[in-house]
């Protein structure tokens, strides 16, 4: 594209546009859909479902009758095999698209009730089952054909149980599956499910929800995705998509988006093939010298440098695009396959590592460091004079750390002890904290070594308690490094006070890595991390000042 | 290619390499396979099995022992998630193809007999279910939480059940379907299990089949498969298999192979993400004047006409190449999608209609000769003054054919009557009757109609009998016209007496047509075809000369 015509482009921010209803041929919605490219509502407002409901409501003047749909619903799953089911799989499809949101939820309800299975068949053949004699080989004399005749029984009526079983929806699921364009509704429709699920978390939503998951899953095989660099070369459609799914450093123009698929860097999707033109996940990549500290030398660096002399390819970027495969893990082996690609190309490439957020650090921290402070509270009531304490008690602040605090912050919070001066500093308007060299040198020590502590201690059953960390660690990262302010932005301060950390992936230990953290839950980490946690006092010995 | 490299290549008749090993890189029976091409077998006996026990047979010395083997299967269905799985399932697959046949049968029955569900776990999952009381909304006045506890029990063991009705066989198929390689494994799997149960038709066998053939099923979704078309450019492996899997009519060399891809022609092919390089069924197109009405036209056309002079598109062949994957349907939306890509390459063509095949014809007509023959007998036995004879005696011939018929064969047959002299003619050893002009053209009118009769009359369970015309009538097309003498090659004369069909898909019926077959058994055919039936006497009023 040549200077001007990129200029023309970039005058209006570029806007997702993200309507589902665009998946049928002759949505009747799609004026609408641009329009809403036009419109530019807050970044961090929109989200897919936001985007669905905003085309919902704006679209109710061409929502279909609901009782319609309902029966289109029905004739999809009741029709015969062979009669015109795209017709009527395509006519619910934009009939299921055209409702409201309240008229949507209504609708799945309707079908996880009304098509469940039928309990009265059921229990007839659960009859029928205990009835059968189950006979070991080994008690009396069976002859071959006892043996057969009575596995025979037994097989047959196990398979019409299995069929029993499976509720109706499941048709409707399959149908839908084999049909283009099916795939990804049948993701929408999750998407919707798991939202209703938010809103109202009832018995038959989730027997519906674990329906369509287990299926999704089935149908998801990693051997079936395909892997494809994404370039500027791409339709703009796909590229939109990039924009719009972008989750961890949002592209704020194209001349960004540019920038992130031109020299030194690359970006990578997955797909699959009943999705055509949409990754599911996408990765992106910059090729650097060394290992990248902060998030804005790697989306700042302009110019790049040139390709041969890099030694490392930085993952910083790493996005899921369909609300509606949450729970399924897509990335398995997208990392490996990707190093793999990455290799056969530049094989002078001898570092692969990641710049990560750590999104659930600081919600980890604050609430630590709240509930300290109400369990102190409590302690001084019951013991006025002081004393030992209550053993849930624990001062997440080394003395001298403490001390730096409480001597940097004097004037504001004198009275207070420091874990209060640090929940005050770091829930203050506008992270005022980042603008004093006074206070960030204070809270350096404190939030390096307890950011280390969560992510190599925190755990939920077994798994590091931050999703992205579990992420890496599953697919045979280890943690490398932690960098301070490594990421300024409002997001990144809001999540992680701006720390930002390294996992690597050393190619030969790609297996074991994962498979240690699989069978015990350990992370590998570099000595410089371990020494963060090593370096604090154990919690147990910890007490009241 | 230039001529000199193409005749080296033709120096030795093409063999296919079907040999299932080579999936896994370090096979220890490559060499074999390569010989295996040098040798030349005759073609009427190859078949994907065939090559399979050759395969077996010489490779014996490499046989792995079958309980290290059997260990793998154990370890790749126990082991933990993600637990170098890949290198087990490699381990396991490669086991498999290196034992003997009787091996992998004896494997194949261990997988289904120790790794089948848990019938006392279901028993008791049985009785829980049986416990809970189902009332419905009717019944009394049920508050909400009730009924939310109600269904929440319900629904735990419902999945519960499903979970436990499914044989731990399963778990084997869904990591090799998540394994690259894996779903290529499972059709050369189920291709074995049907063969083991050709020799012994066992329930557990059964169950293990319908279970795998489910699995199938799902994962072959059409809305994933990929319609290519393949052109001499593609890979010398990828056209090697189209010579392996032709099966309608040979491809004797690589000159007959170019042909086929050349000016005039094309090749399309059906290809799953996970199965690269290598079509699951794959059709062949020759680009005409008119409808062809033999198959030596169209192999033999040299050279074809200019392109844009075509105005038909012929379907002149269609073959499955993964007999694991018998009884699902593949095949459903390829001769839609082929003909919207023909059409949009060349708007000029009208006509789509396929030459096909008669596959059952001759085994029908001999066994109803045979049977009228035997019936014969036995009713003159029963009344030697001869009467109105059995019900079940039927003439097959007009009188006028059977008068042709006897005046041509008069000295040979003297004393038979036109059945029998028609039987013995057609059984006539390398078809006598096909070198005499008189036989011929006595032999065409009965064989013609009985033709015609045979295509549009004769059903199983409301279906055409003959399984080439059920496949083209359940995707839309209707019978056009039948050709004498189309396929005058031994398969041709043996399967219908040398007779082709064309069947027309005519775009803006493809639809209705299905519809119409799959709801009332209904085949459409043109006048000529019908002509054939209307003229003959109706079976009921059919008596004994």
């Amino acid at each position: 594209m040549n200077k001007k015509g990129l200029s023309i482009l970039m005058r209006a921010k570029m806007r997702p546009n993200n309507d589902p209803s665009k998946l049928s041929p002759f949505s009747p919605t799609l004026s609408n859909g641009i329009n809403q490219m036009m419109t530019d509502p807050p970044r961090n407002q929109r989200s897919t479902d936001d985007s669905r409901s905003n085309f919902s409501a704006s679209g109710n003047h061409y929502e279909r009758n609901f009782d319609i749909v309902k029966d289109s619903m029905g004739l999809a799953i009741s029709l015969n095999k062979t009669e015109s089911l795209d017709v009527v799989l395509d006519d619910f499809s934009q009939g299921y698209f055209s409702l409201s949101n309240e008229n949507r939820k209504k609708l799945v309800i309707v079908l996880a009730k009304e098509y469940d299975l039928n309990r009265i068949q059921v229990r007839e053949l659960l009859k029928q089952y205990l009835g059968l004699e189950l006979r070991s080989g080994n008690e009396g004399e069976l002859s071959n054909v006892d043996d057969e005749n009575m596995f025979s029984a037994f097989y047959r009526i196990e398979r019409n149980l299995r069929q029993a079983l499976k509720p109706t929806y499941n048709v409707l699921f399959e149908r839908l599956n084999n049909y283009t364009g099916g795939l990804k509704f049948l993701s929408l429709l999750r998407a919707d499910i798991l939202s209703f699920l938010g809103e109202e978390n009832i018995a038959l939503l989730r027997a519906l929800d674990s329906c369509l998951k287990e299926k999704l899953s089935t149908w998801l095989s990693p051997a079936v995705l395909e892997l494809h660099q994404i370039t500027w070369d791409d339709s703009a459609s796909l590229l939109e998509k990039i924009v719009t799914y972008e989750a961890v450093h949002p592209i704020s123009n194209l001349l960004d988006l540019k920038r992130r698929l031109g020299v030194g860097r690359r970006c990578f999707g997955y797909f699959h093939p009943a999705i055509p033109g949409e990754p599911l996940i996408f990765i992106e990549v910059a090729l650097l010298k060394n290992v990248a500290q902060t998030i804005q030398e790697v989306l700042l660096d302009v110019p790049p440098i040139p390709e041969h002399e890099a030694a490392c390819a930085l993952f910083y970027s790493i996005s899921s695009t369909q609300p509606g495969l949450a729970g399924i893990n897509l990335g398995k082996f997208l990392i490996k396959r990707m190093i793999t690609l990455v290799k056969r190309d530049m094989p002078q490439i001898s570092t692969f590592a990641t710049l990560s957020p750590i999104p659930g650090f600081m919600q980890w921290l604050l609430s630590k460091l709240a509930s300290q402070s109400v369990i102190a509270k409590v302690d001084n009531m019951e013991q006025p004079t002081g004393g030992s304490g209550s053993t849930f008690q624990e001062n997440l602040l080394e003395p001298d750390e403490e001390r730096m605090l409480l001597n940097s912050a004097l004037e504001t919070y004198a009275g207070k002890n420091g874990m209060e001066v640090m929940l005050n500093l770091l829930t203050s308007k506008n992270y005022e904290w980042t603008s004093s060299a006074e206070l960030l040198s204070a809270l350096k020590p404190p939030l390096m070594r307890l950011c280390a502590r969560y992510l190599l201690q925190e755990k939920k059953r077994g798994k590091a308690l931050d999703s992205v960390a579990n992420f890496h660690l599953q697919n045979g990262a280890m943690v490398e490094r932690l960098n301070w302010m490594a990421d300024r932005s409002e997001r990144g301060l809001r999540q992680s006070g701006g720390i930002m950390v390294n996992y690597v992936y050393r190619v030969e230990c790609i297996e074991q890595y994962a498979q240690s953290y699989f069978s015990t839950g350990h992370i590998h980490a570099s000595s410089d991390i371990r020494y963060y946690i090593m370096a604090q006092k154990e919690p147990e010995e910890t007490t009241t000042a």
